[in-house]
């Protein structure tokens, strides 16, 4: 077997594209935060399970330690520069919701709001906790889905998730969604 | 708080967009296997560290769970489709780097091969499996990253990751990245 023809560097995250989206969490309106994620992904279809990862120094880390539920707000491209603020910017200065004029509106199975400017919103329940170093690891049950009415294709009823203008983050990045490559299974497609 | 606008469905694997890689696995020729995998994502940055999730009924389940290593081969545009096509067939029926026409390299720190083709390979070691249903999930160890010499900066050197013309997956479709909206960082940036 030949060797790569590549530069070898050691370990890393070069794991890409990633997707972005605005977890949010808290109790209380005095409490509500949100904190904007890449680490993040669905590990499970039944149940439907998605993970988290967040430094134990970030300010939701004991919020959602505590009330073990958050919400994940999927990140539009009008949302792109908020989501960016709430990544680079902590709820320990700041009331998110008020500096970025979003609006909380109430989930119906956790107590954490949810961002309704956001195209879908998934309610998680933490599941398990790990501690892997840097982070720790949240795995979670998805336990309620909402969807803007508006990404429903009218013929069909279907969610056509491209009406979302979707947002990804590759290597530091954040990109919008460009052209359709196909759709899964299209390679053994019959013409 | 208000209610949500929005139309509430039982919960279900909404977090879009996500990574499409191939991880290959195997320890000797005849064993190599490529499967494709959305569900996927970095869980820590320190170890660097990443998560696959596998059904135990996949034909690469076994050989994973048997050597503890693998490697994920990120996919450009032109990867997608033999992406794609090594998601649909099984490695039980389909020698798939004899049909795909993929190159096998050797790898540093693992047995299983890497992907020639493809711009980033991740050599995985696996620390923990835990099952959640459907799926297991696979936690690794990311201990080396090689990079094809094409996505690097000819004056800065540094990875140039947009280069690579990645793909993602979201809700069942291949896209490539569009728009660049901004860097990391960005929504604070004096200009």
């Amino acid at each position: 077997m030949a060797k790569t023809e590549k530069r070898t560097l050691r370990g890393g995250n070069m794991l890409n594209p990633a997707p972005v989206v605005m977890v949010t969490c808290g109790s209380t309106l005095d409490e509500y935060n949100i904190i904007t994620i890449a680490w993040t992904g669905t590990v499970n279809s039944d149940p439907p399970m998605c993970s988290i990862s967040i430094r134990p120094q970030r300010h939701s880390y004991e919020i959602i330690k505590r009330e073990e539920e958050f919400v994940i707000n999927l990140v539009n491209r009008k949302l792109a520069s908020v989501a960016d603020w709430c990544g680079v910017r902590s709820g320990k200065k700041y009331n998110k919701f008020v500096e970025t004029g979003l609006t909380p509106v109430r989930a119906t199975q956790v107590k954490a709001p949810m961002i309704e400017e956001s195209p879908v919103n998934l309610e998680c329940k933490v599941t398990q906790v790990i501690p892997l170093g840097s982070h720790d690891l949240f795995m979670a049950e998805i336990v309620a889905v909402h969807v803007n009415g508006k990404l429903f294709n009218p013929k069909t009823d279907a969610i056509d998730l491209q009406r979302a203008d979707l947002v990804v983050y590759s290597h530091g990045h954040y990109y919008a969604l460009g052209d359709k490559l196909g759709k899964f299974g299209f390679s053994v497609e019959k013409k």
